[in-house]
């Protein structure tokens, strides 16, 4: 045990709109250790650095190890990897123009780390980095990726590498389903993510209860305490056979799969690979829905991609980061 | 002159439903001549290598150069390179089954040329390869092509390389713009085909003749004896400012920009390249159309790709064709 200790693991951090998820992965890419938080809503990216970087010595704790000298970071936003800053990051409060989060982070590991190296990633990005080499994409050459979360989000592996394009390709939730369809977050229209993400369904769900739709979505989210109505929310009401819930989602399911028929139309790749916290939660039967509902729409029927939800689950983004 | 008729050059057919175009290319990629004739209607496989192999030497008398030995024909329907057959090409008339279209082509040649050899691709793969080394994607590291002529077809060229997944990449005529919508030729519902493809076009807009809506495109078509509503039918009715053909091709433009954008939003290419007998004949002003149909669906607005014609026009799957 204390020789394979001291063979090289790595860390990594997703950091979320909700949760930071912290993971030690071991030079075979198997999880040792993890640790999650909530994510600070005050005291601004200076309080979400302290809790990356507490929830990174969480999860070294939890895996017998020393916290290794690199730390790689999933984060949303738009990343710039050479400054170490992160833009656009609506879900993380206080995070307005470029936050310096690699260096800020670094500062909080100093005190216990000797010479801490913070990377950025993209956090669906570095998820899909991990279905690829690790998970679900494993034995797939090239596959879609939809990150079914609060919104839509995904990628594209083509040949074992993550398409980029001009910087911002995998937009899959921003795929067009429906042509002057609804208003999306993005605030465009008829995107898969105005019928599938998280806060979409959420909205569309509070209008139609506010009108009368019967629902007990509110009623389950109050007795979990939630103020949102999380992916374990939406699942527990779809087990109770709640109709606003089981039309909602139905929806979803359509709008995801004809964005995922098109890509695989377009790309004709072998797989679609589910991921993201509604994704993962809702899990393989969802999956299975997902690759119904997409079938119509294949130009080749007769062949259509392997459709299965992520492996690593709420930890591939950990896990991809570590691996940046 | 006698010395640059020595250096190589290369000829090529493109097969369509309705004409057969042959074009010779030099060793930069000009065309040094081309001819043209109707693609027969009867008589079957047999009449079509014969009609193939007499464009080829009319556009190699064209050009005042022997006709090569190398013959490359795209062709619509499922290319089966090794074998030199094509399946599945419902626009030529006789062709059931797998045709073995090469075979019967250079046993057309054989009587002119010395052990001639015939190469098959797909009508647009091989257009878009044209384009891409020597058209309108020349300058473009990524691109996706909208062949827009009777149906949509399309293709993926990602650093310089047409992407074929797993055989059958491309298909953004099949991208979903509308989920439960139009009927498409191609059975499914709601692609950008269903409102886009010059047959979609033409039985719509008998359908709506017949129940009464007003429109020149039938007189038009008539005086220019032609059975079908030909790009040129529609190019005439949109000039002359009838109101139907107006109607549909906007929605045409919709569709088509909702699948580029949506091809857009998932790959970050630099570039859309228009071609096929729609795209082609209506030219630069509807691509600018597209491009602003697009607008409103991109994920970078701020960055939207270059939306541009087809450089090489009706002649881009002859060249193609050359070049296999």
């Amino acid at each position: 045990m204390t020789e394979e200790r001291t063979l090289p693991v790595r860390a990594g951090v997703d950091l979320g709109g909700t949760k930071i998820q912290a993971a030690i992965v071991g030079p075979d890419g198997a999880v040792l250790g993890s640790a999650r938080r909530a994510t600070p809503v005050e005291g601004g990216p200076g309080s979400v650095a302290a809790a990356i970087a507490s929830a990174a010595h969480d999860a070294a704790r939890a895996a017998s190890v020393a916290l290794p000298a690199r730390l790689g970071i999933g984060t949303p936003g738009s990343v710039d990897v050479q400054q170490g800053t992160v833009s656009g990051a609506r879900n993380l409060s206080g995070f307005d123009g470029a936050v310096p989060l690699a260096e800020l982070v670094a500062r909080e590991l100093e005190a216990e780390v000797r010479a801490p190296r913070v990377v950025l990633g993209n956090d669906v990005g570095v998820a899909l980095d991990a279905e690829a080499r690790l998970g679900a994409g494993a034995d797939l050459a090239s596959f879609v990726g939809v990150w079914w979360g609060t919104g839509v989000g995904g990628g594209v592996v083509l040949r074992g590498e993550r398409w980029h394009g001009r910087g911002a390709a995998g937009e899959i939730g921003h795929v067009v389903v429906s042509i002057g369809g609804r208003r999306c977050p993005c605030g465009r229209r008829g995107c898969v993510e105005a019928y599938a993400g998280r806060r979409a369904l959420e909205e569309r769900a509070r209008r139609l209860a506010a009108r009368g739709t019967p629902t007990r979505l509110f009623k389950i989210a109050a007795r979990k305490n939630r103020e949102r109505l999380t992916s374990g929310v939406w699942a527990r009401a779809l087990e109770d056979g709640d109709e606003l819930a089981g039309r909602l989602v139905d929806r979803a399911v359509r709008a995801i799969a004809a964005g995922a028929a098109s890509a695989v139309n377009l790309l004709d790749v072998e797989g679609v690979v589910v991921g993201g916290g509604l994704g993962t939660r809702l899990g393989p039967e969802y999956a299975e829905r997902i690759a119904a509902a997409m079938q119509p729409h294949l130009f080749r029927a007769e062949r259509p991609p392997s459709v299965r939800v992520s492996h690593l689950g709420d930890l591939a983004g950990a896990v991809g980061a570590a691996l940046l």
